[in-house]
């Protein structure tokens, strides 16, 4: 996530706070009698709408050997059904002047249009019609196989910051299965089927496992309307399993991980800690957490880590911190840094290590506090003003296990945390027996998986 | 495993090598309708007799989060039957003069009893019993939870080496079940429940999954008459799915780790790499790593690493280097160096790195390798003549999917072992990028959890 902090001053100052109670105050629940949970979130100030259905399945939900099948499926969904031709619901999109796509993650699939208001019931009859009809012809899932192979070569295989990424995740966590990549092992997406795929889609794509979410120029009322009249119909699938991950052991041995790869133009060191997600009702520990990652890496030159090692010792090209604490189980604390010219990854993986602890000796500074408080707020505030962006907030906390409350509770969490709680989770977090620490380097040879490095 | 080296010398000297082929003919095997294979292996010396039955499920065949299952099922055996109390079997053993146990591992469970030749009837009559009918009350498999759990307590929470070795284990595999340890995770062992214990009991404990080892004082026509007698009306599981477990993407980047723990009173440094198993067919490569490891670390003074670091530089209390081709999927190959008094964990491991550098460009001495080829070609005589050792190993062999005549050209395999062979594979498998290394280190604190170490 890119947060815009150089406009948010201006935001705030141009009074844009006062459009938070408004916005929340639009945003309306419901469940229809299949299970579907459906949240609209109203938005006049244009004449659009966005439709995202959010299925509560994600890579982590994948049998064990069936990595990829998630995103398989995903994109195996833009094929056809009983009622649209392969391709066509993207094309009409296209055509009532619209865009729609996809994605997956380890907690959940989603899919989205995003079209002019008046359209809303047809993207919503498209939508619903591939929820339970999919047709996949021997053509579609083979080509579709071939496809989600050649994205792994482009986005991973081609890319060593990729491929060092997915071996220190798979490190990070011993048991559970956030250590499998989304897109898959490339041996056990080869061996994806068809019917693979469609026992994915039977179980999963279902009115009682998905999170409709529709933003923009709509009313509740014609939104339920629409919804009852499209989703009401579809076959919930019976028995369906509560989600529950295998979870991780104790973690009680540092890890460390060295990657090299010809390719590797500008070496760095990261460190990712194993750290607690926002849970239901509970998000004060995860709130702390993401003012902590503010305070250590965002923004540049007023952060802890950006002040002494890239703006101070100049040992850093590049310093951050990063938390994300949208996951239905343990997340990851990361930190990373890039050496300035000449600096060795020793030196700065040194570096980075005083900074820390002076950090914890020394707590948060009551200025830098202050404005970073500020800019968290305020970026809470921008992105409730993107209607795009509140339908993916809610969309991905329902199909996460979080409720509308827990969205809504968010801000004052952020709002809530105080010095020192930043501290308090700080030293909760970094615990380096729960951490990989990753360096990614330079090789002069080709990197291959049978070379021999010694 | 402890191969007695200092006595080989004179084993050979009496002429035992001459005992190798007498023994092999001796060995027959069969297999019933209901598919038991059974493997007789003849020896005559003593009255005594050893029964071991090997189901084809170990710990690397447990669903995920089910860790423990394998083992917690090999305690709930010795539990009743419809004809047995529980207990009673091993009662039964020992007031017969026998003795009887059981073992769990990666890929396989096994049960023997060793007894007087004429009581075979009475253990096989016994064990085919529990094959099909085990009876587990409420009371017997809580209570037997309890057992494996304060298991788990004796031999690896209260042991700092193991707890080590647990969590390398888990940074070995990025994938494979075999990162899971034996005796399963403290977590889901507490979760364990009845219904998983039989679940798993009736799919894999059945004539079908099953190899009995017969070996001591008995004629292959007793034991086809007896086998016949008593697991020759068990009815096989249906449709048992071959074993197929999810393998390893390629391990691209070296991984280390360190575990600090106040009851370390020997810090050491450890390297696993991951090595290849023996095939069906196919054990030239084990075959060459198995002679590989006594060449660096066998027997002390005449090792690579014994000589050079034990004796030489004298850096190491101790070094060693291990491997078991033993295995259905990729196994792993192992050096140890325990520092001597005043060496520290980096000179030990840069001594270890540097020697096996050393090792890679001078090759083998012509003059050790004749020893460590003599001392191996012993050691295979020396455990032929164990009839429990043979049994063991026929029954491991073909629980991890090797064939009888597998497990008699091994000796064969061992023997045409090259020099060259050796180099070539330590070329192969010394790649830094597919292994862990380790360092046990002393802490000063008592190490949970929970605590911070920064």
């Amino acid at each position: 996530m890119i947060r815009p902090f150089l406009t948010l001053g201006a935001l705030v100052a141009l009074g844009l706070a006062a459009a938070f109670p408004a916005i929340a105050e639009t945003v309306t629940d419901f469940t229809l009698p299949n299970g579907l949970e459906a949240v609209v979130i109203e938005d006049h100030r244009a004449p659009v709408v966005v439709q995202m259905v959010w299925y509560k399945a994600g890579s982590a939900d994948e049998a064990r050997g069936k990595s990829g099948v998630a995103h398989f499926l995903e994109h195996l969904m833009f094929k056809g059904t009983d009622d649209l031709a392969p391709g066509e619901l993207s094309k009409v999109v296209e055509a009532n002047g619209g865009s729609d796509n996809a994605f997956t993650s380890y907690d959940y699939t989603a899919y989205y249009q995003r079209i002019s208001a008046d359209r809303l019931e047809l993207v919503m009859r498209m939508e619903a019609d591939r929820m339970r009809d999919l047709i996949l012809s021997q053509d579609d899932w083979q080509t579709e196989r071939e496809v989600i192979i050649e994205e792994r070569n482009q986005r991973t295989d081609s890319d060593p910051a990729a491929i060092f990424g997915e071996q220190r995740r798979a490190a990070q966590y011993l048991n559970h299965p956030y250590g499998t990549p989304v897109i898959g092992w490339r041996h056990e997406m080869e061996q994806l089927t068809r019917e693979d795929a469609l026992a994915w889609y039977r179980r999963y794509y279902a009115p009682n496992n998905a999170v409709l979410v529709v933003a923009g120029d709509v009313s509740p009322d014609q939104v339920k309307a629409l919804a009852e009249k499209y989703y009401g119909p579809l076959a919930p699938t019976p028995d369906l399993a509560p989600r529950q991950r295998v979870q991780e052991p104790p973690q009680l041995a540092e890890r460390r991980m060295t990657f090299a790869d010809a390719r590797v133009a500008r070496p760095y060191v990261s460190r990712s800690y194993l750290a607690p997600e926002r849970d239901p009702g509970d998000q004060a520990r995860a709130a702390a957490l993401t003012v902590l990652a503010e305070v250590l890496g965002g923004n540049g030159a007023t952060s802890v880590l950006g002040k002494a090692l890239m703006f101070g010792t100049q040992k850093a090209l590049y310093v951050g911190a990063s938390y994300d604490g949208m996951a239905i189980d343990d997340t990851t604390f990361s930190l990373i840094i890039v050496p300035a010219d000449g600096v060795s990854m020793q030196e700065a993986e040194d570096a980075l290590d005083a900074t820390l602890a002076k950090f914890m000796t020394e707590g948060v500074d009551p200025a830098q506090f202050a404005r970073i408080k500020t800019q968290i707020t305020a970026g809470e505030i921008y992105a409730l003003d993107q209607v795009q962006g509140l339908a993916q907030r809610y969309g991905e906390a329902l199909a996460s296990g979080l409720s509308v409350a827990d969205v809504q509770d968010w801000p004052k969490a952020l709002t809530a945390v105080t010095e020192a709680d930043v501290m308090a989770a700080a030293k909760d977090v970094f615990d380096r027996r729960r951490a990989v620490t990753g360096w990614l380097t330079h090789a002069d040879a080709p990197s291959e998986p049978t070379e021999v490095t010694q």
